[in-house]
């Protein structure tokens, strides 16, 4: 299963494609893809909508992924950032939608949980562990590129988890 | 000139074109056409942003106008319902940018003042007054439309204003 992990953001939007590969010894997670687009804040807030709608929608046609992931939103943030963070969140749905590619939706704490197995981990230990779990020399940077990764992953653990209970009900 | 106006909202976003026209004898407004894109809350999110994104390219494919405006958003809203307002707003800057119009944003004291004369006009007033200056019998429904019209319409007499007030100087 291929997962595409979207950790939206205004200054740069990271992006992590990760695929849970299943073989006789194993089951194990392979990083296929990771980056950041970053946004131009120069240019009018349209264009860097277009800019991002257009990479993400060339990378999801490119790897063809089952599902998308994204971050649920923290709520303690402003009005002002939330609603900057929600025209970029918009578009992006808007990229799987357009895809016919069903969204998953996961809260921070789920995230950080399912790749450090603690909520309250630190950037850097999701970091690490990304790394690690996917067999990386380093973290993949942007840091955003990482927390895509994260969300990727926290994706493919959750499907593996619900798929092994299915298996053991039957 | 065309302008096509959007009112941004979550359970339905309005849309209003109007035409500059100038003849002769006068300059005067056109209403083209108005109406709401109502959200179905059963569905999931990404659908709901495809469908107003089809929408509204659609109509801005068969009315092209010269320019798109939108109403700023008032930082009084809290971060969920700014995050929300977010979405749907990027997924409509984004139809305007991939047919290459430009963006005009305006804040409601200016689009109030613009319609009414009056920066702290009631919604009624408001819609009143678009219904006079567009000479309709009445005001468009839903009042998303109308809404959406005095956008539009707040475009057109900025755009006029600015194009006396250069005739002037030449």
């Amino acid at each position: 299963m291929r997962v595409f992990g979207i950790d939206c953001g205004t200054n740069c939007t990271g992006y992590g494609v990760v695929d849970l590969v299943h073989t006789a010894r194993e089951t194990r997670l392979v990083a296929v893809a990771a980056g950041g687009l970053k946004l131009q804040k120069t240019q009018p807030l349209e264009s860097r909508l277009a800019y991002i709608f257009a990479e993400l929608s060339a990378l999801m046609e490119l790897h063809r992924p089952a599902v998308v992931a994204v971050e649920e939103v923290f709520y303690s943030v402003n009005a002002r950032s939330a609603l900057r963070l929600g025209h970029v969140r918009g578009v992006a749905l808007l990229a799987a939608a357009l895809q016919g590619l069903p969204v998953a939706e996961y809260a921070p704490l789920t995230i950080k949980s399912s790749v450090v197995g603690y909520g309250l981990a630190q950037k850097e230990q999701v970091q690490f562990m990304v790394a690690r779990l996917l067999n990386l020399e380093r973290a993949p940077e942007p840091a955003d590129a990482a927390d895509a990764l994260a969300i990727a992953i926290c994706h493919a653990h959750t499907a593996q988890t619900l798929s092994l209970q299915a298996e053991a009900r039957a």
